[in-house]
């Protein structure tokens, strides 16, 4: 089928098909840009993935309402989860019932030019059902033998079925997207809830490179979806005084500078992803449970010696580089503080790290969406679901023989 | 048989039996008494519970070895994991296959005065072995009556067993019985270790209350037994390049001003215990896993108002309102910022919230000593194996027919 995120102004899928194109909607990038205040039917905070693809499939199902999707930063924003995911669609994450939902996902993902099938090694100590030895595996990708030791990982698991994308630009393309069938969008803004609305504060750079903030704006909303991964559930007790069980952790994605190629299976490991990107690969290390809230990240110590990487990375990092030799190498990159390594604060729905994306009314007018650690496979089902929720649409598309 | 807290310099169990009363040792409390340096056998850092009995047992089973127990604040500080435990003992703490000696500890801590059998009602949503209705067991301690909802938590436990004990009492005895026994204790100091031995600190106040080393003395030792609870890992890091995988957890202990008396059992449930003390109970939370290394405690927030519980604490007290209605009273002091609520720092051996207490060698010279979450029901008998192994001993007590 067609991807989502290449259709454009086109619909696809669900109950939206047949509607008219729609005239593109308004960007507002910086502050020079005057604002016109309105109303607005629907108000999406926050153009990471989820975000983005909820506007995207929103404007789709439902083109009659007036829709702004509302950006702290660019499109994606380059501090948030999005642009740091892994991008990696395995079924081995697909939780049980979900499958529909995921292959739907995987579907639209490959629409994107960035997306492409691609193998992936699961690797074990023990036996186990659907595991085969290492070496077998090995003789098919022989790319992946200078990573791993077979003697301490002697079985595997091929799925086959797996893909890799880079997030960020499937945020960019449903971003794109929905603004050519009609969303509005207003970048470099904070948004907080207010009663019935949005309050909006406009940001920009001084001289002196403070960002402070250039104007305000109160804005009239029907529906809010809060879409700020991690921050969204701080937002929402914070706003509206409704706590929440969602969770988060702050993870990094350190480099690793082995070789890889087109051919190079994505491998994982005792809880750790590697996965081929640029000609290295990058270090996708394993949640183990939420960080406690007032946590501050901080780099870790090895016998004395600085390193960029939290201690609990270091531990897991350590742990495995009996059976991921490259590991022990000068080929990771620790760097020597915090800023050294690529981080990002992760949602987790529920406050678990297997938890799948979700999405939940806050109030009467106010929902949340989060994706989380499972947002690579089911990301995009989720918007979408959330989507047809506000459209006051019953049918999903993976439910049907569309898919 | 006579606990090990009343037996002060008299030998009881294990190969020491028999050996002869010793001279007392030494006390050094202030700056202003002099330290004479010299040498020891053994030195144990930390005079918390498990310190403190590993410096008994092994005046007891290696008399012939010099001791000195040395403790950075008071006998027991202040501000360890020991005065702030729960001071527990039950049957249902107890890990498959360590039964006889967490009966060993039982009979040990009955020896002390603030010991006293206390029955502990487990509280279940759902049916299950050994449970029976909550209202029988109501029925026969009515004095639980008003802590619960029978409806939330139908099915219930009984640990007829069960202990409550003091275990700054406990640490205390141990010291005490140490010295009598011949052990020299140190108190207000800091000790590091280095090649051979340990650098102590002598601490004092100043005018101002500052705390500031008074003199530094190197000192020689055999051994070195670090017990210094949830900081020993990192000093064995920090001092002897050893990493190791123990984490540790900020744990707050509320009170609950709901009528407590002697007849009120201990209750447990959702992980979180209520212990009948001073009249009313200490709130012991549950622990989910360790807190990241460079986390500082906070108290959270409760929709903007604040307060002196860490978030984590605060949404599972939330989560058990329902079931055990005075959470959601004014009797529950959870203060207006984190200094209000007792908490300290407990070491979680290997990591793990439910892991025993033990005990490892570190170099061939220095070993850690952990107690941990189940110091409770285990921490007397593992002090009491690391001092017979200092010792040369290979019996143990449980094992044979004393226990």
């Amino acid at each position: 089928m067609m991807g989502a995120m290449t259709a454009g102004a086109r619909t696809t899928g669900g109950s939206g098909a047949g509607q008219p194109a729609q005239e593109p909607g308004r960007v507002w990038a910086h502050v020079g840009q005057p604002f016109a205040e309105r109303d607005y039917d629907v108000v999406i905070v926050g153009a990471g993935r989820m975000g983005a693809a909820c506007a995207l499939f929103l404007r789709r199902l439902a083109p009659a309402l007036r829709l702004l999707l509302v950006e702290r930063g660019g499109l994606p924003n380059e501090d948030g989860a999005t642009i740091l995911a892994p991008g990696v669609w395995t079924a081995l994450d697909v939780p049980p019932g979900r499958e529909a939902e995921a292959h739907w996902t995987r579907a639209n993902l490959l629409g994107d030019p960035t997306a492409r099938p691609c193998p992936l090694l699961s690797l074990h100590a023990e036996e186990g059902p659907g595991r085969v030895p290492t070496p077998h595996l090995l003789a098919r990708f022989p790319q992946a033998a200078p990573l791993l030791d077979p003697r301490a990982l002697p079985w595997a698991e091929l799925d086959g079925e797996a893909a890799t994308y880079r997030p960020g630009a499937v945020a960019l393309a449903c971003g794109q997207g929905a603004v050519r069938a009609g969303a509005d969008l207003l970048l470099n803004t904070q948004a907080g809830l207010t009663p019935g609305g949005v309050c909006l504060e406009r940001l920009t750079l001084t001289n002196t490179h403070q960002i402070v903030t250039h104007e305000t704006h109160e804005l009239r909303a029907g529906r809010v979806i809060m879409a700020t991964g991690a921050e969204g559930p701080h937002a929402a007790e914070h706003d509206l005084g409704v706590p929440t069980a969602h969770g988060r952790a702050y993870r990094q994605f350190p480099r690793l500078n082995t070789p890889s190629g087109d051919e190079t299976p994505v491998l994982r490991a005792g809880g750790l992803t590697l996965r081929p990107l640029h000609g290295g690969f990058t270090v996708v290390p394993p949640l183990h449970h939420r960080d406690p809230h007032g946590y501050v990240p901080t780099g870790g110590r090895l016998t004395g010696v600085p390193v960029g990487l939290r201690r609990e990375t270091l531990e897991d990092l350590i742990g495995l580089m009996d059976a991921l030799p490259p590991l022990a190498t000068g080929a990771l990159e620790v760097g020597r503080s915090l800023a050294d390594v690529p981080g990002a604060w992760l949602a987790l729905p529920g406050g678990r790290v297997d938890a799948p994306p979700t999405h939940q009314p806050l109030t009467d007018s106010v929902h949340l969406l989060l994706g989380g650690p499972h947002a690579d496979t089911l990301g995009l089902a989720v918007a979408y679901d959330l989507a047809a929720t506000v459209a006051g649409v019953e049918t999903r598309p993976w439910a049907g023989q569309e898919g």
